[in-house]
């Protein structure tokens, strides 16, 4: 291979006065684009350096001067009091901040609170009548002057966002000092104005720049802060930030009806991702999106009116621009990034439709400590661990898709104190070009049938599996898994039933929550969909509380098809019955050893058909169980936890479950730590060990053939299928 | 002690043909009182052995040739048929009796099947209209000529129970063959009329007889069987077995309403003792009593009148005798009888109101096989370790409380086999008596403060905490612990608030059960009641899932006196901050070793508020933890297993939360193995231990004073206060 295919597609983040260390860099990593970070600005020397200049800008903190001038320009969102109970008679004063952080939020006592805001009685569940609360701003208080004894009061109420979520966490983490960022609302008409012409001014003043990098647009998942600045809660994938007192004006103009604060409190659970979304919450979702959407067009507008480029950093403020709501391709965006720790989040960026150029930011961050606090450029951190940590997972999803570029983010001097951490990523972006350049993106042999996951979200929130992050487990395993993978929602279902090309649907969460469904396997048609599907030859996988909802005698309302129900303390004087003896035998199980740890111990499944094929735990303690129905079958899992031992498990129930049994010595290796995959289009083959140890591994062709490899830690080995089939045994 | 002491008290079940066994054990065992047994009858010369004779009558299957000429008399039920899931368009044929036992059960064609049974749709939970179904006696079948497809139907059906539910258990687990007895309903006029006839006709044949022991009266627990004999369905407090066309239709007229079959049938859960009660049940539940009570009365007045004594045996026919309803002493039985397997099955024999004659059988049963079906008088079995085993447990509860006579049940003959055995029980007859003669039944030394039990049956079942049987674990330990205990329920506890005498509450059980209460925690008066007495200085013990109800934000609807809440997956997005450390000096951990096993590793519960001191588990996976609320003091247990590490950290949390901690080293044993008790009114002090080792222990007197004890295995030793002081250590 030539040493010339093998630069560029990377994405160098600058660092004011390392001009040599930069240029030492886009030597060693093969930089052809540099883009600058929050925090820093880019030297004259260095925008020379490499072909492409992206500069970031969030535009919503673009401006301090300007936010400092309009403090109610400032973003707002509900929060809700914590809960205090009466413990007497008399009045009760509630001070709304309190447990809250007063650096990162202040009381919006300038929209009137007995509009906007609502006083609950969490004991009753009554919403109190305008005349049986005041407030005083003073004290930052509501006051509730006739108080039932011993009843739970909380209030929501607006409050302006002073501290701007990114730049707060970025401040906080690298133990900034000076002033804090605000962050203004687009929404407010001179707000968004004055930040059309902003931008108009920015691009001005960047003549270098060839790529706009939005980062991001307006509106971040929620992190509350608490007083002493720990994190109170936290929702990759919520939609609260682009709450404002305009907003639910407009809202009640727009969709007809007024939103109640508490249509966005949820009792304080604050309709979280893993919440199963309400009609006003889904409203509230689309409400945004269609403000979202036309004023980011007037952005990429205006960046493309400068002749440049504009990408957008697919994280922090993305809401309202998710890239598989439909329309996503009409915002104009050149390219979108991702910050990456897994397969799921690479998969994420390399999924979005449209032909628009994309790029992953990997793991470490070039800061002292990572997402989860623990030291990496720093002390007894080891960057080089933790690099390959996440790039062991990743490489698995990019053998199924692969995005255009890769690069890192934060501050150069700290990743330059770390020299094997330099050499390390040299090798690691030529893995990705290479597969960049080998598979020219053409995609790989895959099974004949799809893998759906069935939730409420659906497409809107393809490879957004946060609740169990990083790497979300189920949908991990299938960001690398060689079916391709689409996400239903129970409306898909309703609406257009299952398509013909499905092989196996998958259903996993936490009972009630909106992975499993909670009262959607309520409704008849939701049911009688897919027991008509399974029973005519489909798959269905079950993980953890699938089709969950009590109701009518039922837990699992798919106990029928799954052959297993849950005892959740209603059937305790009914005999469970079926007591097999696991079959070990079983196809699922032929790579499986004495143990099978799936991450619970215990499930409270019993096996409620007779038919019911045990595989792991007991007939009262169901850890893993299969069934058939009718022509199609399914499968149980009590867990899942992401590993070697469990990726086979699943890869075979999936290929049970959907009948293609047949299928899995096509384009497989053997062992379990390592990884293939071919790509007829170009004729490339690659087999991959994901481990830091050698790996023996046999790896079957498109017919079957077996050949032995022999592979070095974390090594990738191509051949074409020339080159393959003369490695061929010979007979 | 004078030999003549101890003697009687006993109970002897005697057996046809064995008159030199019977005479031997009368001598062996100091028996006073022989009875005979299903199955078996009394020689002449047996009769003559004992001063009283007991014979035991079932009225309902007493009469088998009477049974036969009047099938149609039989006692009825509701079955729920086993769902059936409708596969294919055009009519569903459901199969009634498929899945359950065609020996027990006959369908009831003969009262119109449109007016007592229901066709239920369990996908949308809609009962069929008449017209949706038809049915065919010659098939067994119900049909739904257009069911809808992928809809899941069952059909609630009336039976006759053609085989009476004891004498089926005793018939399969000995191996009877012959004839099946019938149990017939003393409800029909016909068969109520013929029962006290045959009754009056029985008194005149049993001249011998001094005490008629009814076993038990009419209408038994449901304890459903399957095709192969297998129990299907087994529920110790169930309701079900009082059902009836003619029931039905008297219930209208009485309670002014109709019960629908899902009233009974509830989802096929059955209303068993767990489920929380329905008004419709509770008033099926009080229809029956009113039935029942003033039948049995006219049977007990008979019984008066032939000049004879009346026992009520209060297990198996038990339903509507419920001796701690009000009333049950107007029903005029001079004595009560009940199986004791537990502490608490012996207070619920002991605790009975009323000034009758109280008796436990004990255990093992001399049948070849325990409950579990475990060898006893048979094969490996070993009748002495089965028997220690309980009486150990019972011991607890006997110096609590003592009843007034012992004795056992089956066949002599099995047991004649075992000569240790017979010896053994000459031991626990003398420790009895012992018990009886010493204590004089006089109150021991008790807590100054009671302790509740609330839950949704209250003083109803007392000490009738089946589901975990034998021990009910929570229960089981208050058995024998130094507090009066009550039983309230929440309709007490909304009607009389709490009475001032109440130390300390416990709430345990999982979510949603007749335990834990489930949606009685959303009623604001009794949040409030229980705030307000913890508050002011209550003790709120919870166990598993105490409060538990999903509202308003929370899961345990009393997370700021527990100062814990559970994580259900609705939280997930919110920071558990409080992560105390372990407080192992903790007045409930002070004898604690340092593994605590409450029978859970996780619970899903975190620690919800600053001032919780965990004592076992983590901040997010609490297993003990104590909180203060106002004056008052509450500790959450995640789970709780009956044994003496135990038993101990459950007597310490509930000295602490009533605040009574200074009551610990007033009559009290230090060695969690043995236990003591002081009689004021007759002087006497009894220490125990309750293990098969021998044991140190120190005992604390009434003001503290410290005495040691050495104790044979299982030993008791016996002292007046005089003897005891004796002991003190010199100063």
């Amino acid at each position: 291979m030539k040493k010339s295919r093998l630069t560029g597609h990377f994405t160098l983040p600058a660092q004011k006065g390392m001009d040599r260390e930069v240029q030492m860099l886009c030597e060693k990593w093969s930089v052809d684009a540099i883009r600058d970070s929050d925090g820093t600005s880019l030297s004259p020397e260095i925008l020379k350096l490499a072909p492409d200049i992206y500069s970031t800008i969030c535009l919503i903190r673009a401006d301090q001067a300007w936010a400092k001038q309009h403090p109610d320009a400032c973003q707002q969102k509900f929060l809700m009091s914590f809960p205090v109970t009466a413990v007497q008679t008399g009045p009760l004063r509630i001070h709304l901040m309190k447990g809250y952080s007063s650096e990162q939020f202040r009381v919006d006592w300038i929209h009137e609170p007995g509009k906007y805001w609502d006083v609950v009685d969490r004991t009753t569940g009554d919403i109190l009548e305008s005349g049986q609360w005041t407030y005083e701003e003073q004290g930052g208080e509501v006051i509730i002057p006739v108080a039932r004894q011993w009843h739970v009061y909380t209030v929501n109420f607006l409050v302006y966002q002073i501290w701007e979520t990114t730049s707060m966490y970025n401040y906080i983490t690298n133990h900034w000092t000076g002033e804090h960022q605000m962050g203004v609302d687009p929404r407010q008409p001179e707000t968004g104005k004055h930040l059309l012409n902003y931008l108009d001014d920015w691009l001005k003043a960047h003549p270098h720049t060839d790529y706009v990098r939005f980062t991001s647009m307006f509106y971040q998942f929620p992190l509350i802060k608490g007083e002493k600045r720990e994190t109170l809660y936290l929702d990759w994938s919520g939609y609260l930030d682009a709450m404002s007192a305009l907003a639910l004006d407009q809202f009640e103009t727009g969709f007809g009806y007024r939103l109640r604060s508490e249509d966005i409190i949820d009792q304080g659970y604050y309709n979280a991702t893993y919440r199963i979304p309400k009609k006003p919450f889904l409203d509230w979702m689309t409400f945004t999106q269609e403000f979202v959407r036309p004023y980011t067009k007037k952005c990429v507008n205006r960046v493309h009116e400068a002749g440049k480029k504009a990408i957008l950093f697919f994280c922090d403020h993305w809401i309202g621009t998710e890239p598989y709501l439909d329309g996503f391709g009409k915002l104009g965006f050149d390219g979108i990034v991702g910050p990456c720790l897994s397969g799921v989040e690479w998969r994420r960026i390399s999924d979005v439709p449209g032909n628009l150029v994309k790029e992953v930011r990997l793991y470490p961050y070039f800061f002292e400590v990572n997402l989860q606090e623990e030291p990496v450029f720093r002390d007894e951190g080891d960057p080089v661990r933790e690099c390959k940590k996440w790039w062991k997972g990743i490489r698995r999803a990019m053998l199924r898709r692969c995005v255009d570029r890769i690069g890192f983010g934060g501050y150069l001097e700290l990743a330059c104190k770390y020299p094997a951490f330099l050499d390390y990523v040299a090798v690691l972006a030529d893995e990705f070009r290479t597969v960049l350049h080998r598979t020219k993106k053409t995609k790989p042999h895959t099974l004949p049938k799809k893998t759906v996951v069935l939730d409420c979200w659906g497409k809107m929130r393809s490879w957004m599996h946060n609740d169990n992050w990083p790497q979300g487990h189920v949908p991990e395993f299938l960001s690398g898994f060689n079916a391709d993978v689409e996400f239903l929602n129970f409306d898909d279902l309703r609406r257009n039933g299952i398509p013909e090309d499905i092989g196996v649907i998958i259903n996993w969460g936490n009972a009630e929550s909106a992975w499993s469904g909670g009262h959607h396997w309520r409704d008849p048609k939701i049911v009688e969909t897919v027991r008509n599907w399974v029973f005519k030859g489909g798959g269905f996988i079950g993980v953890g509380d699938p089709s969950a909802h009590e109701f009518q005698g039922r837990f699992f309302q798919l106990s029928d098809v799954l052959g297993v129900e849950k005892e959740t303390g209603n059937t305790l004087a009914w005999t469970k019955r079926f007591n097999p003896e696991p079959n070990r035998r079983h196809f699922i199980l032929a790579d499986a050893g004495d143990e099978i740890d799936l991450g619970v111990r215990t499930s409270s499944v019993y096996v409620s058909s007779p038919g019911t094929e045990l595989l792991a735990g007991s007939g009262t303690e169901v850890i893993l169980a299969a069934n058939t129905y009718g022509r199609g079958r399914s499968v149980y899992f009590a867990g899942y936890l992401h590993h070697p031992f469990n990726m086979r498990l699943l890869h075979r129930a999936l290929l049970w479950a959907s009948g293609q049994e047949k299928e899995m010595k096509r384009w497989f290796s053997s062992n379990m730590h390592t990884d293939c995959a071919f790509y007829p289009d170009v004729d490339e083959f690659v087999v991959m060990n994901n481990s830091e140890q050698e790996q023996d591994t046999t790896v079957y062709d498109q017919e079957g053939n077996a050949i032995r490899f022999s592979l070095e830690p974390m090594e990738m080995k191509w051949l074409t299928r020339t080159e393959l089939q003369q490695l061929r045994p010979k007979q």
